[in-house]
């Protein structure tokens, strides 16, 4: 593929930003986008970066009717110096095309999405807020465009890079949330598209994610579509028990995302010389261990978050305390050494951290 | 819910017709559309009959991200004596709301909507090809338009009605088709979102159809995705066999879509007091009933092409030729007697059709 160049066209307009005190997640955007179009004989063409914007597409364009679309979420952050980072984006790029084949779209040139998605940070650098647990969320995706009532893959896609400041999931520090096991609704199956990032995937949890919000819970605990017995993921976190010393996580088996917090939560634990293994566990195991007093800790991992402490596990009637619904020690370790290698506070011994800009005086 | 009045906007440029003995499926639009929005505070609002044309809405927009959407499909056919016809409109509207709540949007309010589909195509009836098999494709479709980062239920959403005039799926009357059984990739779990029409389900099939096609076969036949052994559907149609005289065709079972040719296929065999069950099938049986040469006929039914016969089947290496590859019996008898409704030729006994207008002189 010739390098191709990405064409600029900056806002005349700069919106104001938002208090960095009162962020919330996903709802403003900065002043740019990064957009690309694909077509059949053209491949994909035309990497640009203009003002964020609203754009038109045809009613039939094929991602309104059959759901042809592929999503990725990574964050900016700023370090104490100054300094703009990204957090192993090169493996969001990686999943992107992952998710593409699934879904039957085209693969994206990994580096020039990459370039035009630090090209695109060091332009609205400036928005990325800087107070304690805040960062750029940036999200890069897919949709089909072309007009046709027909399932089958679409003959032109259109690209995007959006950003959002984004405030702190929680607002003092990390704080032990309530999950409920899911055993009604199925989120995925092998086979299906589970450990593709999808927007079919999303939209089938809705239902079940809506049922736990009414109960008080903050997201669910998804079991395996076959025996709904076999602890998958919870909504956009994958999850890891630790029982009886043991460091444990689901194993990926087509159905779960393989994210790239749980990738590097595996690392650390390693690195740490800490028992760890993705193997099989089922809901039952959990509660006999938490029975037996052996459940130490649970934890959701996500870009989102980071690290989620999980204080109570819902099990159909019963609801089982996990560490006094306080935060794990392994959990705050990894919260702490995740966000301050993020934030560039702690040495990067995996070289996970790629500067995209530095801020200049105008902030 | 008070009666909305429907705004009319008429355009002022309409595009030419296509050649009726050229069409193909899903790629011409007419020339107006009918849409209507959704916000928490005001429920279904604006209901509107305007150009067909491009709209515009923020990248942000959640059905880009989190696939909330759902769609319909039926067709409107022009009887001999110039009468515009619909069949079963109904039924596509309770399945819309039975896909809103699945999916955790908001119901509508199915006269409503009936109305305006009723409106639109009187107002585009010259659209409307005559030629045998063609007919005008109507799809209803919502999306979520709101502009957030987060997965939740939107609280906002468009509904669009678009209009295709469609070519006969078959040149030449009707014609069996070669279809594969699928044994890797799964369509729907129990669970899941199959039996909602709503995009992910197409998103995910989009990969086995694309292996099939390349190897010659129009559309999968899906197995259930626990087992991998009971029969679902086909792509976009419900699957009926004819064992030893018994009409079979599976039971609803929460991943498979109800479709309305295959109500009133049912409808039809009680009526004509054939032995028809809807039960649990699996692959097995129906290769064994091959080999035991009681396996007579094989169809899909669906609104794209009515009643397809199945030719070929193909399980692993093998290729199970049924009635000779040649159309069955009663898959032409329901062929003949459903198009005869829909086009107003053969007596509608059972009140399956509804007149939206007649044709004027100036077509
Ligand atoms: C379904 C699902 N599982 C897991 C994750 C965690 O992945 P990552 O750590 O890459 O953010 C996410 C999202 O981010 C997700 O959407
Ligand atoms: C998955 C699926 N199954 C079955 C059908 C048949 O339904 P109907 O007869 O209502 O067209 C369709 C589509 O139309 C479909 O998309």
């Amino acid at each position: 593929m010739t390098k191709q160049t990405i064409r600029v066209e900056l806002t005349s307009t700069k919106k104001p930003k938002p208090d960095p005190n009162q962020l919330s997640f996903g709802r403003v955007f900065t002043d740019h986008m990064f957009v690309m179009d694909y077509a059949a004989d053209k491949g994909w063409y035309d990497p640009r970066i203009i003002p964020y914007q609203p754009f038109s597409m045809d009613p039939a364009a094929m991602v309104y009717h059959y759901g042809q679309t592929v999503f990725e979420g990574l964050k900016a952050y700023v370090s104490e110096d100054g300094h703009v980072l990204l957090f192993r984006p090169d493996k969001n790029m990686e999943r992107l095309n992952l998710s593409n084949d699934r879904l039957c779209i085209p693969q994206i040139d990994e580096e020039q999405v990459l370039e035009g998605l630090k090209q695109l940070v060091a332009i609205d650098k400036d928005w990325i807020p800087n107070a304690e647990g805040t960062s750029l969320y940036i999200r890069p995706f897919i949709i089909a465009t072309e007009p046709f009532l027909g399932v089958a893959a679409s003959h032109t896609y259109k690209l995007f890079i959006i950003l959002s400041p984004v405030g702190s999931y929680y607002k003092e520090g990390i704080k032990p949330v309530k999950i409920a096991v899911e055993s009604e609704f199925v989120r995925a199956v092998k086979g299906g598209t589970g450990n593709a990032k999808t927007a079919g995937n999303y939209a089938s949890s809705l239902k079940a994610q809506q049922v736990a919000e009414e109960k008080g819970f903050s997201q669910v605990l998804w079991l395996d579509g076959i025996e709904k017995k076999y602890i998958e993921e919870v909504g956009s976190m994958n999850i890891f028990f630790k029982i009886n010393g043991e460091i444990v996580t689901p194993m990926l088996n087509g159905s779960i995302l393989e994210g790239i917090t749980r990738n590097s939560v595996i690392a650390l634990l390693k690195h740490w010389g800490l028992p760890v293994s993705e193997r099989k566990i089922t809901i039952d195991e959990v509660i006999q261990a938490h029975k037996d007093g052996i459940l130490e800790e649970a934890f959701g991992t996500g870009t989102a978050a980071v690290i989620s402490p999980v204080g109570e596990l819902i099990w159909q009637d019963e609801t089982l305390s996990i560490n006094n619904g306080e935060t794990g020690e392994i959990a705050k370790k990894l919260y702490d050494t995740i966000t301050g290698i993020q934030k560039g506070a702690v040495a990067d011994e995996f070289g996970w951290t790629t500067e995209v800009a530095a801020l200049t005086e105008s902030k």
